[in-house]
């Protein structure tokens, strides 16, 4: 199948139509296999809206209500969407996988390590498969170093960094305006609360679940001040929220160990005044590249102890679907990477193959969240991090490339190293 | 006194005449008022060289040793510096204290936490003091940012990131042909072996030992294969050497806690192909700085949520020694930063004032190796940082513009925040 080539009608149900739900609607809508019969909020003006834009689209109007419990209900439902607050997301998409609906969920970070348990265990009590939508993964930048990893360019891998580094400081400041759960996190919480951006294509490059796995990390916060410095020079408005005291550290430095003895270096920066950068850096026997700079340095390729420009590299590797996608024509939003997850999950439902990014990967990489807290809470003291495969990692598969239901949306049939 | 001024004559023994010594060495024997009266190897060849270089430069000829406890015993030593392998410092700066020479110690990192203790003890018992020959504290780019923090360019400052980030493969690989040490460390230990380079100037952002200081450290490991690789395929005149075992991890990272809530991330890179780079990284309120790219971003200045090249605001806040470095001519390794450490050791010397980078900086900074193999060791467990200052840190001045030996080497004179 080519991007543009059309399957049978997928029929979602949304859940959650906030800031994110909304914006991926807008994806889903134009795609003629995609029908969707039914959209829910906690928010009743959310629902009323999601109804009209697809009206709006040509599209027959869709079920609408505030309880994701009449969605799951519905027999006209294949597979739910859930775009709602972090906390919330296990919640639903367990009961989802309980009434045999498959699950795109979005990315959050967990509140306990149970909970990632209890997503494993509802998709492998039910058979019924959940598909962790890290878009990220299909970014142009990061699918290039993914091909660029299983070529064997950066020789074997020894280290790898990034972060979620967007500052947030009005969204969260303004969370009661604008009704995003954002601020309760950052005001009771304490850790790396948002990891998976960066972490989902590092899992892709070290194999995570397939050949390797996270075996422990450990947690360090910097002060809370960043915020309280916004709020009060912004929201003389409240002077409640304009005095409260955030927990959340501006920085949280994460350092994570694998099995085969790569380590990761996680940063979550959002609270301090900085240009949006998920700073990756990765780093083999053979060379590095660091996004700050857009810098690579190959050995026997680039000039020895010179970095070079990523650019030439990166458009040598240049994985196959972005080639086939930029002359489709890029959509949706962040850079395109959006319509690429929303279509791996569509078609590996279309074509009945297991879900490129499973339940495997959205629980070990959640998990990071609540065990960077816990880290932090104990004084940066090493935490386990669970083998939420039951060994099954040493001998599952690496993504082969035939699984896929986009063929090129093989992210990794790369896999000759 | 201004840059080329001369003072009275300062007599130097110079203890250890490998790669740095003889490099050191070159840059003190133009200097007018400095004369060096001893030199001191433990290899007979590299006296007779250094011998030899001090009468081609015009000097009388220096005494040679190769027990540099001679050296100690002589009366026309003012001061020593010491520039021997990692290992033996202490030993040497601790005796060369005892003795009455004030010293100048190269840096490098430590082997025990005692080590550091003992280095603190002697200068306290006898009064005479010693200055940690940290030359990056002096470099251009460090000093303006330690300027711009100063005048509160990037706000109360919240985190930082540096790293020793050097391909030394073929030097440790090579170690046992030019007489290095390098190689016995990268064999038997595992550790951020060499942290001051990026430390010392964070150090002086943080205001480390005078109002703040380091409080914990985690440590983390990745896998050692850099090393071997580069063996396997340059030492083949060695087979033993070619199939050796390196205990030492290609990536060791450590974060470090300070008791004003900031955090510090260090790096430690020396086994796989990549440039030099310290990778700086400054964060505040109000802004950040990132040598990777060399971008800035400060609120209110910089167009939001967009980094910009560093080079206009670094110039603007270039710190006046410069300047007038700039005008006087560059010389000396490293950029020129070695000449102005140097300038700074001989002229406290000379006007009888204290040094600016001092005991307790010297062995704040050079015990995170020891701390770093211990949190290694015990799975990246927390570490406790000795307060070295017993508690002077808390009313220990900054250091002021007045008591510095050269005017402009007053490199913290900008404390009006």
């Amino acid at each position: 199948m080519k991007l543009g080539d059309r399957g049978r009608t997928v029929r979602l149900g949304i859940i959650g139509m906030g800031l994110r739900g909304v914006e991926q609607m807008k994806v889903l809508l134009p795609m003629e296999d995609v029908e969707i019969v039914a959209v829910c909020d906690v928010y009743q003006d959310r629902v009323k809206a999601a109804q009209k834009q697809t009206i709006d689209s040509g599209w027959p109007k869709p079920f609408g209500s505030t309880d994701w419990k009449e969605v799951l209900d519905m027999p006209e439902v294949e597979a739910v969407i859930i775009m709602t607050s972090w906390q919330t997301h296990v919640e639903i998409a367990v009961a989802a996988m309980e009434k045999g609906k498959l699950v795109g969920m979005d990315v959050g970070g967990a509140s306990s390590v149970d909970e990632c348990w209890q997503l494993v265990r509802a998709c492998e009590r039910t058979g019924v498969d959940l598909m962790f939508l890290e878009n990220c993964c299909y970014n142009d930048v990061e699918m290039a170093l993914l091909r660029m990893v299983r070529e064997g360019v950066f020789g074997e891998i020894v280290h790898a960094r990034g972060g979620y580094q967007h500052d947030l400081r009005d969204e969260i400041g303004n969370g009661d305006i604008i009704r995003h759960y954002r601020l309760d996190h950052f005001i009771h919480r304490n850790g790396d609360l948002y990891p998976t951006h960066e972490l989902g294509p590092m899992a892709s490059y070290l194999n995570l679940n397939r050949g390797n796995r996270m075996l422990s990390l450990v947690s360090m916060a910097s002060k809370a001040v960043g915020q309280s410095l916004w709020m009060k020079e912004h929201r003389g408005d409240n002077p409640e929220l304009q005095n409260i005291v955030f927990n959340q550290g501006d920085i949280v430095t994460t350092m994570i160990k694998c099995q085969n003895g790569e380590t990761m270096v996680l940063t979550h920066d959002c609270n301090l005044p900085r240009p949006y950068s998920r700073s990756g850096y990765l780093q083999g026997t053979k060379g590095l590249w660091t996004e700050e700079g857009r810098q690579i340095h190959i050995e026997h390729i680039s000039k020895p102890h010179h970095f070079e420009s990523d650019k030439e590299l990166l458009e040598k590797y240049e994985h196959p679907l972005w080639k086939e996608y930029r002359e489709f024509g890029l959509r949706g939003g962040h850079g395109g990477m959006d319509y690429l997850v929303l279509r791996a999950f569509i078609e590996s439902i279309q074509q009945g193959v297991p879900f490129p990014i499973d339940v495997y990967d959205a629980a070990s990489w959640m998990v990071i969240t609540a065990l960077s807290e816990q880290s932090i809470a104990m004084g940066s003291m090493p935490v386990a991090i669970p083998d939420f495969t039951d060994g099954k990692w040493m001998k599952r598969e690496k993504r082969p490339a035939d699984k896929f239901s986009l063929d090129t949306i093989a992210w990794d049939k790369f896999e000759s190293n």
